[in-house]
């Protein structure tokens, strides 16, 4: 069998009927293969493929449903129906038919389904919720047998740092209790869709088709499981996309549709991405350099999809919404987010928000300048009026700050966390600061254990302080026992090391608790305790944030509503402080006690000043 | 004789007449001394101080000038008028009778003087103008004889780095020439007010009286015989004032009007300034530090205004003004901005503008972050409602970015220029960048020849940056000359150092171009041919620029309106660079040939390259 048959799905497969054995007419394709009634956008666009098909005629007959165009392009194996769906479309199938001078040689039976009750009135994951990230592969491996698939190109190979672990889906499923039970209400799970590529195939950036799971990690079917089993939990699935590019071993790299499919489709003459993001923006820019940022190549196996042709945009848009649906999802993140055609970027987020009003869908925009993050933000008022519809960025100009202040030395007078407090700040520059993810670290920066050079105490100041500050926090797996490696901390590889308790045979499991040092076992009762406590404090999510300026080593928030009052200390000092309550009165009004969430200890606040230990933070409910 | 009436203008003094040697009455200030017709504000408030004369009643009597309040205060040695003046009053004096049961005791005669022809249409300095900034005690010792004088602590020492060493107005008067020979269109003094502190009183920036220039510098004639001579000579006079703070050994610290003149009064329980400018902006900052930076002492010598008064605030707004018209100015750079009351700021501002609507006020927010000096000028849409009426501002973010991009070290696929490039990107944030004041260093920086570490060929990148992109240049006196001090490069003292020439017997003299280095020679002639050809060329105006993403360590901009373009190439490689034009045709549009602004050569464009010499930049213009 050819790759490109085993790279079909079963349920498409089939779907075929071939109207006569004497005919050459072979579509291997039709992507959406199936859609839902009901939904919002009145069009549906159909990519079919097969050898030479393009002087089929298709044509089919459904109530509420009308083929409104059929759109050749130069390739011939493709088709391009654009189907006008109406509002009333019952869910049912109907075939869709493909004639050859008059005669059917082919015929495809589509489906509309139901949908799920309220789809469309999803809730997507807010800073209501603590975020849990993934790299699957690396995570723990449930189907042993699954780790090498015939057909898949790279077989696993857990000596290979780089190479694939054997993760997958049901070991995520396997551990959702332990996720549960830490507190998170949100699941992110770097890529999961095929990546059918030579080498360095497992973090799933490389898609090499969009409508499928890759089977090293389970089938679609499974992933649907993976979102029962955690919305069970009360977890919100968030699936990380990628619009930018492809892998270079998409099955249509070989047939590409049409002739700028890809920026660069001479592969000998690609240039890489300038990432020099900032042109988008610059009243001063040059086209020469937004096109060099946007239609360079990401990397040499990773094609730049060119989001300006329309069959591809539409192609592009469907496919992620097709995930919301098929998936039952909570949220989407979104890879690279100012790298394909920042129109597109908007008209795709509009698209999906206009299916889903209350979802949620992060961007990441890896700039630590608050003013270039802020322009994506839906509701932002651009300069050169750009009008976004993204809800949600990754906020990386808070995390930049608070590496650089927990590790700037203290020396006298100084306040080394002015630049985090300065950044905050900056928030008047973001339409809606309070729905911006914020997290110590990810998969592609280093272990955050390794940002703060292992010291254990800052990494606590760090994490205290992304749990009290605005937004959704994220939380990247290990980070609750300390992953990290000191001697490669920027190595992907590294920084996405197995989880201990993954794997039959590891000498740790996390999942258990068993072979933990005490500081993991610390960490782990620190993580937990201060994401159960964020999951079940609404001043924590939505309420209101006051900052005070840094003075002394010693800096303070507050973080409350009409029912609850949190204050966060921060001592960077190597002696404790007696921090004096009369500078922060504006918030404490005369409060008189105060419970630290960790120890459960109740502290006099009626002394009017407070002991905070040298290099330490309080969390504190004000009484 | 006292202090307080050496301090005296004669002026005043001149206008004073007992109405009766018999009375104790002493009404020894009247401020401002006297006013204009035919300003566009309708009212004018007058200062009164004298030795308990709360209980005189004023009155007075002219067509077109009613006496609408009179305001005491606390202190009876105070008494605040406020006149009404209409539209249609004509210039003349009036006297003003101060009363006690009945009986005249004081009169002053009010003069309203005629404007100078088209005062409130003033052009005040814009991006036409090239800027050249002098602190006055350091730059020519035109009068000797008023080096020390009789009255006013301070006496000249030349040996002492901080005392004061006898430049003066009469100084930049002799050298006037000189600074428009060098093609310099506007020149800020840095303050001339009296400062009659014990010590360190020289820079001027500890202000004992808002009316009166300091006699060591001159007259408050001289001033105006300044302002006329550089006008002669297409020179904008800038003056150089503060609303923030004032000197400790002002006159009226010892008898201050009401007990809130200054912030935290008592002075031995005033904080300092928490210098937390991003307070003001942050939506989650606290009145606590709002009220820290604004109302906390900028040092020990200035007490901080608290412009809150009403009484204060119309004081230094129509001081302001009362500089403008008397001093027929061509500007005002304005201190600290964001340090006195904000909405007082806005209401000086706006008071000014509305007397010279094409005035032109630049204010130092000396922060590096554009989204915070951005705030301040008007136009911007802040997000806390904040209005403001300030037209133009100190770029400090771009000299920041300018000083890092020049020092740091090229390496394998670095773009060293990276950060300046961003930082002008960001100009999205500004309502008019094109009025921005940009400079490589003042005052209070290291000297720009210091920052980058004496290397002369950084330096002339630097300035060849600042004369390429948008905004209004400023030079700082002695630049031209390479001037900075190697071993004290921060410290203020030797930043402001003697310009040579401007002091009988200096071994060098760079007026009269006497022993001057070689290197210092070449620099005098970069900015002098720089300067001239900014002055000269509408396109280094108002024209539109254009930066190319920095790569391989070249940086190209283009400033170009419907006559002109002018490309400025910088090249930071250590070995000379062949320059692919055909990555600029975007702007360079086929020319075939470019002229080289420095040294008039002539290159040919239509091989497709462009050699640049290692660490080099080329400002061209394309023909």
């Amino acid at each position: 069998m050819k790759r490109i048959t085993l790279a079909l799905t079963l349920m498409l497969f089939a779907a075929f009927q071939l109207a006569s054995a004497k005919t050459k007419v072979s579509i291997d394709r039709v992507e959406p293969a199936f859609w839902w009634a009901g939904m919002e956008h009145p069009e549906l666009q159909l990519l079919i493929h097969g050898k030479e098909i393009s002087n089929l005629t298709p044509s089919l007959s459904y109530e509420g449903v009308q083929l409104d165009q059929t759109i050749k392009v130069e390739n011939a194996n493709y088709l391009f129906l654009i189907l006008k769906i109406s509002d009333d479309v019952k869910a049912g199938s109907f075939p869709i038919e493909f004639k050859q001078k008059g005669k059917v040689v082919f015929t495809y039976n589509y489906e509309l389904k139901e949908r799920r009750e309220n789809s469309a009135g999803r809730q997507g994951f807010s800073n209501k919720d603590v975020m849990y990230l993934i790299t699957p592969d690396r995570f723990a491996n449930g189907v042993p047998e699954n780790d090498t698939v015939d057909g898949l190109k790279e077989a696993a190979d857990r000596s290979n740092m780089s190479g694939r672990h054997g993760g997958d889906i049901q070991g995520i499923i396997n551990n959702l209790d332990y996720i549960q039970d830490l507190g998170f209400t949100a699941l992110w799970v770097n890529p999961l869709l095929e990546n059918d590529m030579e080498v360095y195939s497992y973090h799933g950036y490389s898609t090499t088709d969009y409508y499928k799971i890759d089977e090293r990690f389970g089938s679609n079917e499974d992933y649907v499981r993976l979102s029962a089993e955690a919305k069970k939990r009360g977890i919100k699935l968030i699936m990380d996309q990628i619009e930018n590019h492809c892998g270079l071993d998409h099955w249509w790299t070989k047939d590409l549709p049409t002739a700028d499919w890809y920026n660069y489709q001479d592969l000998e003459k690609k240039p890489y991405s300038t990432h020099q993001r900032v042109s988008l923006a610059d009243p001063y820019g040059t086209e020469t350099d937004r096109k060099g940022h946007a239609d360079g190549w990401f990397v040499d196996s990773m094609p730049d999809l060119n989001q300006k042709n329309e069959l591809l945009a539409n192609y592009l848009i469907q496919n992620s919404i097709w995930w919301v649906e098929f998936g039952d999802l909570g949220g989407i993140r979104q890879d690279t987010y100012s790298y394909p055609d920042a129109n597109f970027m908007a008209e795709w987020s509009r698209r999906i928000m206009l299916e889903y009003p209350n979802f949620n869908i992060v961007g990441e925009e890896w700039s630590e300048n608050p003013a270039i993050v802020s322009r994506w933000q839906k509701g932002k008022v651009n300069a050169n009026g750009y009008e976004s519809y993204l809800p949600s960025l990754m906020d990386f100009p808070v995390q930049a700050a608070l590496k650089r202040s927990l590790n700037k030395e203290i020396a006298p007078y100084s306040n080394t966390f002015n630049e985090v407090y300065e950044t905050l700040a900056a928030d008047f520059l973001y339409a809606d600061p309070y729905n911006l993810v914020i997290f110590p670290d990810n998969h592609d920066t280093p272990r955050f254990f390794n940002q703060v050079n292992e010291n254990y105490d800052l990494f606590k100041m760090g994490l205290m302080y992304i749990y009290t500050t605005r937004g959704i926090p994220q939380i990247f797996y290990g980070t609750e026992i300390l992953m990290g490696n000191v001697d490669h901390p920027e190595d992907h590889a590294y920084i996405r090391e197995d989880m201990p308790g993954g794997w039959e045979g590891d000498k740790a499991n996390v999942f258990k608790g068993e072979g933990l040092s005490k500081e993991q076992e610390d960490a782990l009762y620190f993580v937990k305790t201060l994401t159960t406590f964020r999951r079940d404090t609404p001043a924590l999510h939505d309420g209101k944030l006051k900052q005070y300026a840094p003075a002394n080593e010693i800096f303070v928030m507050f973080r409350f509503d009409e029912s609850t009052k949190v204050m966060t200390i921060f001592n960077k000092n190597v002696e404790d402080k007696d921090v004096e309550l009369a500078h922060y009165e504006e918030s404490l009004q005369g409060a008189k006690s105060a419970k630290n969430v960790l120890t459960g200890e109740t502290y006099d606040l009626s002394k009017g000043t407070l002991k905070v230990p040298a290099m330490t933070s309080l969390m504190l409910v004000i009484e």
